[in-house]
């Protein structure tokens, strides 16, 4: 119960080989000493860090409360870290180093604990967003000034429906969708930084241009966009459109790159057809030069919105400014992350064992973009992503083999390409890492101690729970290079978290009671109750405290259109209540100083008891009102 | 970090008083040593456990460690935990005592990740019972035999709409769902032990009965029931129509009594008319006495039910047997539950300090059923629920005093009514609890060792996220009678577990892997694949494999309502794959050997990739297929 396993020690019990590195040695088995011993002495002339690791015996490495991974009853976590859903269409709040879920965000869904989808403010939202009641979310990041954390909002992709949404730190609330033109698979999520100018949403299946029955059978003709969007606004306000799909994507530090990773170069439409080639493109959008583009109007108009031609045929502006450098990089590179320092653009091979370091400068200069490809490090079998710890290293998930490569940023563009002298420890995760996070890892200034690695298959980790297995979250700390990488916890999750961002705690400052000012609807005090009829409508406006409801009764006629807005005038934090209506489809949250409204049509004779979903005080039980639906005459 | 909080020691820091006991003084203060001595003395004389507890200090506590709550990376849990999701619709399953979440199971609620609700098998399910978006779960509970958890089903109910669901513990879905007659606000849930003869719905609101728009502002004909529910065929046997409101209920161990507890003896229809008399009910069902009333055809059939009349005027059957039993009990009781031996029903008074211990053998001979009231403990303030040890503890939450009271039932039998000596020790839980479970509680055995205490409120226990709080649900080990409760976690949890049921891990058996002779859809093998097309109709037969589905491609006219049965033909477990069709409101969750269908109207032109939501392997980006959408001529 003391000591935690470490990547030598594993207790491998699984049977199921479900990739290559499922039944292979341990990892010290199998990689020499003596390959340790290089790669601590390549990075010790860097002078980055302090040595060989990952030789210690399990007595040597610190205990998980040593480490502070423990959060004792009533303590408060140090992070809060954002993870997307996947296909659950919602974000989830985690504390860090606890692996607590603190919150869930319903996004692209309904959900009715909060009541989201069910009032009309919300469920309004969803349907001019298309109307969908689900989503795909992968990449949740937050907007920065100045490279750091500002605590304003979160942004998050639908990958099912070629949307982007924001999220309200204020409230932590979902407060715009918008549908993104021309785009499907909306992939990639990420901010330009240094100030979040733009989130740009990387569309990744090619489709016909507009894809309105055009085309159909044309793949050649088939293409995919990136989509600027504006954070206060949430218009697109241009995309550029490109050959080959895209995935993942990240914003360079300095306001004028934006990366992004893809595959297909081949543009086939089969599997076979899309990994033939050995390489594919990391995609530099240059914003400037894009900008000056549509600034003079070289662009097509489509969906109604700009479209620059950002092909590689094509990707000059009038100016000849490259709008969109293409970078040769093996092979259908999956993620591609910028180091806080924003030197480089780190790429993953996915289908090749490297990594791709590319240098942002040297891609502004030179003639042929491949020049800036300064260090390609061999890391492993299948290399997703790619985290900082803010000490020049760099953390690679290893879908392949099951584990996190730490490597020396700096050597690795000192070595060889193809050199595995760079990689200073491997741990093993279980299993089939995808995504892996560290603490501010997409700011400037990482914080250097705790890693996510965000794992596909759980197998036989937990107690099992059916065909539909959790994924496992796995909490290391990175903070001792000289211990090395610690795994501390494992999390099963609910399917499925594919990217996250930590945040120090200190950098969020939510709001724990609403404040009207912030909404449209009217706030119902308690003298204020009253029901509205006209023209066969009914307008009821009521409070809620505990223990009641503005009215105890009230009256409608079959077939009325019932309108009901409902205000919590608690002034104290966490006592919500909600307003349930039994049989009529209708919850709504309502935290204190929160106003909502739902309408609904009374089709049904009969009494119905609204009432109040949270259990709010001793009370709670009688805090009820009768709606009462009078047959029609 | 080493030693967890206790009652002695809480830093309280929140500011708010929602209750009157936010902000007394610890515990320790105010109760006399002598008053614990007392305790201590009375229960030894009992026999039943070693003496008074509750004065140890801080360092003669064991630490987390020391009492096993530590599960560390690649170990298992010891419990399953079924908690409930209240208005969320779901339930959710964690492991205990790690209180991680492994799994959340839809319900009531559609949920996109497990394509409940997008299928066409669940789907229909859901319409059929209602076609609701949402429920409100608060109670499930687990099939047992002999007394004892049997591993088949989990019971929940919606407060909502009137229904009761049920959930496969194979595969950990729900499975079936009847919407319940003559029954608004379905609160408790419970099963008729040993054997699950019959699960029972308690029907909260009192409503017109048949509720069609009749007797709507004469509150005095308004009726509750409760509904006895075939485990295997879900179908409702019959029901009970009782005077004023019922909320929990819990079932004997013998297979005669059922017993719910209720408030609204008043027949009222506002906050206080509702809580104006100073006892309410426990009612005390006798299931053969019913049976043979129904046998005998003494009931009414209203919604398609056999009704039998158990208001206190006409509780007889003809046999002169009384078919319910009412029981006075203080004030508004809440939870009612049975203890391990079968003796005794527990009663919790909520707007009294009491509990009431009910003497089941007495009920059955009595006279007058008050006879049977053989124990009043004075508990503390807001008594809910109570959950047992095994070892003649009972454990009661406080919501007023946000407090845990542990006494000793054979002690309140000897104890005069409303003393303090049974209480052996109490325990501030942070805040306000609702109920609380124990390590098997609801069977003939609990294992007497965690307990989870099911908090409303968190205020300021954790990183705030937004006027909506998490719950806090509380881990306490209670396995040392000497040394006394101890806290042990704080989980916070998405609204609102009210209740939960705690299971050895060994007693169920879920499967990894479908067994297709388990569903209806037709199992589409790797050389199955085929489309076929009659009257205006597409049906696509495909299987689906890392990294492939069935078709490279499938062609349908614009208004083509398209039937896609697919099946994931992995054997694998945890290898999962997803049907999603991008802007179709369309994903279906397929784990191994599974198969599922969906029906949609293809209703605009365009290309449009399926993909697979489940990262499954390297190539998982490349498993797609095209739906290709012709335009109508």
């Amino acid at each position: 119960m003391t000591d935690t396993p470490t990547s030598t020690d594993r207790d491998r019990t699984e049977t199921d080989a479900t990739t290559a590195g499922a039944d292979r040695e341990p990892l010290f088995d199998r990689i020499p000493r003596r390959d340790f011993m290089k790669a601590g002495a390549a990075a010790g002339a860097m002078g980055s860090f302090a040595g060989c690791t990952g030789l210690l015996s399990d007595d040597d490495l610190p205990s998980a409360a040593d480490v502070g991974a423990t959060v004792e009853p009533g303590e408060h976590d140090d992070y809060y870290a954002f993870l997307s859903g996947g296909h659950s269409g919602e974000i989830r709040v985690y504390g860090i180093p606890s692996m607590r879920q603190l919150m869930r965000i319903p996004v692209f869904n309904t959900e009715s604990a909060r009541g989201y989808g069910y009032d009309d403010r919300t469920s309004e939202m969803l349907e001019d967003a298309g109307g969908y009641s689900w989503g795909d979310t992968h990449h949740p990041r937050i907007s920065q000034t100045d490279n750091d954390y500002d605590g304003r909002w979160a942004f998050v992709n639908d990958k099912a429906n070629g949307r982007m949404a924001r999220i309200d730190l204020t409230y932590f609330e979902t407060d715009a969708i918008v549908d993104i033109p021309n785009q499907q698979g909306t992939h990639g999520a990420c901010c330009l930084l240094p100030d979040t100018k733009y989130v740009f949403g990387v569309g990744e299946f090619r489709v016909p241009m507009p894809n309105d029955g055009r085309d159909l059978d044309d793949p050649d003709s088939y293409t995919s966009t990136i989509a600027a969007i504006d954070p206060e606004t949430m218009n697109v306000e241009w995309e550029v459109l490109v050959d080959g799909n895209m995935d993942n994507g990240d914003g360079g530090k300095e306001g004028r790159w934006f990366f992004a990773t893809g595959y297909n170069s081949e543009s086939g439409v089969s599997e076979s057809e899309m990994s033939s080639s050995d390489t594919d493109w990391v995609k530099a959008f240059d914003v400037p030069a894009i900008e000056e583009a549509v600034e003079a109007g070289e662009y097509e108009e489509i969906g109604g919105v700009p479209v620059v031609d950002g092909t590689r045929g094509s990707a000059l502006n009038s100016g000849d400014r490259p709008v969109v450098r293409y970078v040769d990089v093996p092979k259908s590179p999956h993620g591609v992350s910028v180091t806080p320092d924003g030197a480089y653009a780190i790429a993953s091979g996915k289908l090749d064992p490297t990594c791709s370091v590319i240098d942002i400068e040297t891609l502004a200069d030179a003639d042929d973009p491949n020049e800036a490809i300064v260090g390609q490090p061999r890391v492993g079998m299948g290399p997703l992503h790619t985290a900082y710890d803010g000490r020049g290293h760099a953390y690679t998930t290893l879908f392949i083999d099951s584990q996190v490569a730490k490597w020396d940023i700096e050597a690795a563009v000192e070595a060889e390409p193809g050199s595995e002298e760079p990689v200073i420890e491997k741990i093993d995760v279980h299993y089939n890492p995808g995504h892996l996070i560290a603490a501010e890892s997409y700011t400037a200034d990482p914080q250097g101690d705790w890693l996510v690695s965000l794992n596909k298959l759980s197998k036989d980790r937990f107690l099992p729970v059916g065909p539909m297995h959790p994924e496992n979250d796995q909490l290391i700390y990175i903070g001792d290079d000289d211990a090395g990488m610690k795994l501390v916890k494992d999390t099963p999750s609910y399917a499925e978290p594919h990217d996250a961002s930590i945040v120090s705690a200190d950098k969020l400052d939510p709001a724990k009671v609403y404040d009207p000012e912030d909404y449209d609807e009217e706030f119902v005090g308690p003298d204020e109750s009253e029901v509205v009829r006209e023209d066969g409508r009914v307008h009821v406006k009521m409070y809620s405290v505990r223990n009641e409801f503005g009215f105890e009764d009230v009256t409608v006629q079959e077939g009325d259109e019932v309108t009901v807005t409902v205000t919590n005038v608690e002034e104290t934090p966490d006592l919500l209540h909600a307003l349930a209506i039994p049989e009529h489809d209708v919850n709504l949250k309502l935290a204190p100083q929160e106003t909502r409204e739902v309408t609904f049509t009374a089709d049904e004779p009969g009494v119905y008891w609204m009432y109040c979903a949270f259990f709010c005080s001793a009370l709670h039980l009688e805090m009820r009102s009768r709606l009462i639906v009078e047959p029609a005459e």
